[in-house]
């Protein structure tokens, strides 16, 4: 296998969801989601290089729970104003792989299997998603007025964001804007084309409470 | 209050959860899904008129379950090949309302409150429906590439689409096209605009095994 970076982004706050914790800290069957996240992970591929961003704020608490981060089998670094500049210094920590995936701290419920899409994928494309067809009828809003849209052509895109990692490195050198909703953006800015990949519906990220109970039942 | 007419759309088959007894009329909790739907409404509003819609072949079948249709409190009719014809069959069996709400069966969970939301805003405009905001990246994808969408300007649709009963009659009267995904979108094209109201999140359309499981726990 080729050698594989993580960065897992985990930059919110628990205010959407009625609690004092953030998120992503928040225990499903005993164990903070974030953990969950990570163990996912490192179960797949025991070599994985793992970074976790946090706001800065919060790496003491996670060090409470997790323990000191000289300790732990990855590494601690603090987030950015934005999610971009949180993963852009997140891909800044990792050191010598070849390929990086990007993914959010709330979802713990990626499958092996997704991830290994998106591994297989990245023989013959250097940027690869994960995505899912759209079940629901959408709208676009436009001032005050709405239109509908043809969800046959519309994707929901989830995380792990998958790519060679000098070429994603090469795209975060340029500057910010705010239209960046994810690292397929950015990649493609840098006029690189992204694969898509199928996902796994279970891969829910975790914002609402309802979210979290559906975790609950996906983690058991 | 006017009276309102209600059309509950009800055409799944159970393929996709694997199941061989149409997605409908799966139980949860001992009751059919769609008759905790009907339940739903029917507890918001005692003088709503229903109408429920149903695949011609399925209709013995749930006599089985809910008792002969001459002696349910709701009309039963068979739908079309689309859901197209399946609604304006329904919408034909209504007699002398004022608004009607189209449903689709598949979603027990819609809240009290959404229903309120899409009635009060009916004081005021023909056509509502309930949204929420995209939280996920959503892409389009456009032959054998993709581009990422601005998620703040695209809203989920929800059910249900409530509209001034004789204006959807009118829009209905027009023929069928493919790109119609819901009423709100057959509305649009005879000219009538769409007002949005906030949904609620539980208000999911049961389509897999994953939200079966969800609804498990929501209607608890």
């Amino acid at each position: 296998m080729k050698k594989i970076g993580l960065v897992l982004v985990a930059g919110g706050s628990g205010k959407r969801m009625g609690s004092e914790i953030p998120k992503q800290f928040i225990p499903i069957h005993g164990k903070p989601i974030l953990q969950h996240t990570i163990d996912r992970f490192s179960s797949w591929n025991k070599e994985i290089q793992i970074v976790v961003v946090l706001p800065e704020e919060q790496i003491e608490y996670w060090e409470s729970c997790a323990g000191k981060k000289e300790s732990l089998p990855y590494t601690i670094c603090a987030g950015g104003s934005e999610r971009f500049y949180s993963v852009k210094k997140g891909l800044e920590k990792l050191r010598d792989v070849e390929l990086v995936f990007i993914h959010d701290g709330v979802r713990p419920c990626v499958s092996h299997d997704t991830l290994d899409h998106c591994y297989s994928a990245l023989e013959n494309h250097s940027g690869v998603i994960p995505v899912l067809p759209a079940n629901e009828s959408l709208r676009k809003i436009e001032g005050s007025s709405s239109k509908a849209l043809n969800r046959s052509e519309i994707c929901i895109v989830q995380t792990p964001q998958c790519f060679d990692y000098q070429k994603i490195m090469k795209a975060y050198s340029h500057e910010f804007d705010p239209f960046f909703t994810d690292d397929a953006s950015v990649f493609e800015r840098d006029g690189n084309p992204v694969f898509l990949v199928d996902g796994n519906k279970e891969n829910i990220k975790i914002t609402q409470t309802l979210d979290l109970e559906l975790a609950r039942h996906l983690l058991a």
